[in-house]
């Protein structure tokens, strides 16, 4: 990454640097005016704007040593995107605040920028705009939009007693990624996805707006686990969840990491972040396509329980993980 | 800051930092659904939506021991809220993504907080969401959206020979102010407005919309220096800009502080950045309010003249800077 020979960002400097990333972002037809000047302008049809942000630090959120520019990019952009997916939106641009070592390789810019744009690509989506400043460490600020196209809102504090709990997208995939590469072991065969899913998650896209289209009372991306996560859809809504845990998919390749690092694959399933997996809750009469699988209900009460386990809290706390 | 007894950020956890926070926010007209979900929901009526970001970094963008928590939070709202206006939009809404050092202080974040929302106050916007992280340092990531409330965007493309060049606003003063904190000077009098310059910059938020109002062909805010700005607008409009630098205004206190520090004020009105000025051409038959001042004309050529000086290139990259 540092090699002596490459051209960093800092030969290039600010304006060089903007009109690189610039060059390899085509904009898409829901920018109306894009990088370059003081601001974007977007399209919002809908007239309402879905807005969310995340901020990504290098050794908290990535190494630039386990996951490649290209990797970091795809992933931050998906962290966002399925957020605005979450409340039955459809994404329509980021803007990014990207933090850089002045020693940072153009390479490394190059395949960052391709990463965001990729992953926009899946969903029609444009890096709209910008800001690039000096940092000591990689750090990365996403902001994403998008419009609801008529749709309401699907928010967290929906669910009634009597709808089901169902999830599209993987679940634990990341978590057992991580856990791999935490432990120094070399993936090899089917274990190779799972670490692929901690650099570069998978978020099911398509099903964020669909779930809207099909009266879900309740959404989110599942960021912290999917016990913390439906905790707050519990919280929020004034009732309890029970899941069943045998309802819960459990691949060949997380039950033999889980062998292998002599755990239970459930945890990850349960406790696992960053595959951003979606968690809704339909009227028990919605027919649900295959995405998405119906793994609890909603009931009287309060928190989440799991079918024959004792509660698990785990869960990931910014300040405390 | 980091007294031993102080409630440290570290103590109230991710979920307890968010409550803190959302509490000191309240919500205006402009949010639909304000921070507790996977994004917010914001209002845009123009059917477009205008969104510019900036990432901000400790030691980079400001110090904790030359700024408070409250002038660091007017700071990062203005520079982005000054990006929005400069569009000729009202700005609607901020997000924010705020790295914290889990030993900062539940104090400093209650007055970065309440700097960000006095700040927003004056433009009657809201911070409607957010994401908070770990982090060594502090790092700020802040994007504003507005509504162009039917007006066309200003963009830096627009401006015509013949067109005048208008400033609003104040210029040099927080380039001076942070000189004389770099000597440390001690400030006293009125160079003590110029050291408050610094820390807090006073953008001319009605003055956008006002301009674009007025047929503004071109605007910007001044964040690098007024020459190197009016050099992009230039650059992108296919133009030269002269400017008079009799018409520059060099108030007293900017005047005191060159002799003091032994150097030409000028040099801080043409190439200091931070107080978020407009700089705006506009058709030259316009009647300007008295908020504008006319500082220059458009000409034929490329680039940015000072009448009787020699073309300065001063101005902030953020590598090289």
């Amino acid at each position: 990454m540092h090699k002596g020979c490459a051209i960093t960002v800092g030969d290039l400097g600010e304006f060089g640097v903007i009109q690189r990333i610039s060059g390899r972002l085509p904009q898409g037809a829901a920018v109306l005016l894009g990088p370059g000047d003081d601001a974007a302008v977007l399209r919002a049809p809908d007239g309402r704007v879905v807005v969310s942000t995340d901020l990504l630090v290098e050794g908290r959120h990535f190494r630039r040593d386990w996951s490649s520019g290209y990797d970091i990019g795809r992933k931050a952009a998906a962290q966002n995107l399925a957020d605005v997916v979450a409340m039955g939106a459809d994404p329509t641009a980021l803007v990014v605040g990207l933090g850089l070592p002045p020693d940072a390789s153009t390479e490394w810019l190059d395949a960052l920028t391709d990463g965001f744009r990729e992953e926009c690509d899946l969903v029609r989506a444009s890096v709209a705009g910008g800001d690039i400043v000096r940092s000591e460490t990689v750090v990365i600020g996403v902001t994403a939009l998008g419009d609801l196209g008529g749709r309401a809102p699907v928010t967290r504090s929906g669910a009634r007693v009597g709808d089901v709990v169902a999830v599209a997208g993987r679940l634990g995939h990341a978590a057992a990624g991580l856990a791999l590469l935490e432990a120094g072991v070399a993936a090899t065969g089917p274990l190779t996805s799972l670490v692929e899913a901690h650099r570069r998650p998978l978020p099911p896209y398509a099903c964020g707006p669909e779930a809207a289209g099909l009266g879900a009372t309740a959404m989110l991306d599942v960021s912290d686990g999917l016990l913390q996560d439906l905790g707050h859809v519990a919280g929020a809504s004034g009732a309890g969840i029970v899941l069943d845990p045998a309802a819960l998919p459990v691949p060949e390749a997380l039950a033999d990491a889980a062998a292998l690092l002599g755990t239970d694959p459930l945890e990850w399933v349960l406790s696992g972040g960053e595959d951003h997996a979606l968690a809704a809750t339909f009227p028990h009469h919605v027919r649900l396509p295959p995405s998405w699988t119906v793994v609890g209900r909603v009931v009287e009460g309060e928190g989440v329980q799991v079918t024959g386990r004792t509660r698990t809290t785990g869960g990931w706390d910014h300040f405390r993980g």
